[in-house]
């Protein structure tokens, strides 16, 4: 079984399908990048709806436990994830209100700086800001997991020392494997990994670099070099794998509303469009030779349990059991 | 003639009434702290309701040319401002609609970090981010003055080189004169005046400090100080004056919706509640002694011009201008 720590877009029934097919049997998925509060409730609501019409395939997910049901039962479980602490809108009450909703990831800020702290993308980060040490805090207590993927490193690092439980890193790289602003040093892996996190190694060809999203072989050198800064128990998935985005959505990831002007987001002038997916997981069957991959990079069985879901369910088991 | 660069509160017929006995022709009044676009709007609708009731003692100003034109006419010109960028939500394209709907004044960040930059009240201070720049850009274009009193120092500095136009803090106090977080330290004071700007010199008592609230005489020399540090070109009043303001809304303007613990904002566990106006402006027609006792302090009758009311007035015609 392979769990995702992150995937984004349009999934429908035949999405759904080919995760299966390719043994993928939990997903976070990201709801949404720069949204309100009203407009994290649409989201929920809509993904309430595609859960109803798409009740053979997948299902929302709560808990660690409601996962591992979802997916013995030959379904996907989805668990409802923002890239953004924008949902909030800067009311420490609405956190309980989404965890109560069934949101169970939050990114603290994605590609800007908010109240809460700093992004990677910033020229400079003054770390955790008075109210993200309170929604912290608030996470912490109500069981949504903090993820760090587009954080800044100064504020994440605080989030290190801050939290009481486990935090995620869901989508991203060692930066001493592929230098990118989002990915993370090695510093800041030890440190996730000190405190019992997560980081989901991402296919996303920006963040994975060209030689790894061309080969699963290289791909899979890169996990085990991420497992030598993480250590074992620190490592999994998260390929950042998109589904149906149109161009306005990718503007839409980019620019949100906060710039008239153009951003590249992870690109760069010379690579401005949608990137397609990692040549080796252009069609979603193709997780299915991810395990055995990992097994002939030299991971024992066990160890490939750990990288696939048994490092997640165990952090979501630690976070969501807070509530 | 008294131009105020910021009082606060309630104020009903007799605030008015009371401000022209003392020969105030302008205040810039807040019209939120933490609040959002439509609750921007709210404020903005309510105060045209208040003109048109109060349509004898004030009237909302767009331009420098207006607050002279209602000053001369016997009444107080209000200029909408907002201690706080919330109001646009993050989104580029509201600062225009705001700026057509009459607000004038928007304080880049209030007492925490926002999605613009730093707060004088956070530990750190990343600068101006990302999105701060675009507003900083978009205020300049469409003629709103950027108040930088509650903003932190790093923030400060960066908007001091990027804004086009002069900006203002429309409340506080030289940090030379009195230690506190939201006063000013001599090099952004400097700077401020260097790029045309005008400080507000704050009577409320925690800004001033006891002695400067307790006798006119002592307030008119910190002036002084601040006139050595900034010049006598940008320095005007600033009293921060509040007007019927409860403990509910005191917590409000403290606590808004980021936490649920206590926070004094610019006071202390030592003195948590509201405090009382100076001991030489518990009345408001007390703001006529002002004059008199700035020249008793030493300046001439033009410095005393340019203190009262000429800098502001400058700064207004040079950015509301930019429309």
């Amino acid at each position: 079984m392979i769990v995702d720590g992150l995937q984004y877009g349009f999934l429908g029934r035949e999405a759904f399908a080919g995760l299966r097919a390719g043994g993928v049997g939990c997903i976070t998925a990201t709801l949404g990048f720069w949204e309100g509060a009203v407009e994290a409730l649409d989201a929920v609501a809509r993904w309430r709806d595609f859960a109803r019409v798409f009740t053979d395939v997948f299902a929302l997910a709560r808990s660690g436990g409601e996962v591992r049901a979802i997916a013995g039962s030959g379904r996907v479980a989805v668990l409802p994830g923002f890239q953004n602490a924008s949902i909030f809108e800067g009311r420490i009450r609405f956190v309980e209100l989404f965890a109560e909703l069934g949101v169970r990831v939050v990114q603290l800020t994605y590609n800007n700086q908010n109240e809460l702290g700093g992004s990677c993308y910033e020229a400079a980060d003054a770390g955790l800001s008075r109210f993200g040490r309170e929604v912290v805090r608030e996470m912490n207590r109500t069981g949504i997991l903090i993820d760090l993927s587009h954080v800044g490193e100064r504020t994440s690092l605080d989030v290190l020392r801050q939290s009481e439980r486990p935090v995620a890193v869901t989508h991203a790289n060692a930066a001493s494997f592929v230098a990118h602003p989002r990915n993370k040093s090695d510093a800041l892996l030890k440190a996730l990994a000190a405190a019992g996190g997560v980081i989901g190694c991402a296919a996303h060809r920006h963040l994975a670099g060209e030689r790894a999203a061309a080969s699963l072989e290289a791909w899979c050198e890169m996990v085990k070099r991420t497992v030598e800064i993480a250590g074992i128990d620190h490592v999994g998935i998260g390929t950042a794998r998109g589904h149906n985005s149109s161009p306005g959505e990718l503007d839409w990831m980019r620019m949100g509303r906060w710039t008239r002007n153009l951003d590249y987001g992870a690109g760069s002038a010379a690579k401005p469009g949608l990137q397609p997916p990692a040549d080796w997981l252009r069609e979603l069957r193709e997780f299915a030779a991810l395990p055995e991959a990992l097994g002939r990079a030299g991971f024992t069985a066990a160890e490939v349990d750990k990288l696939t879901h048994g490092n997640w369910l165990r952090l979501y088991d630690a976070v969501f059991a807070s509530r």
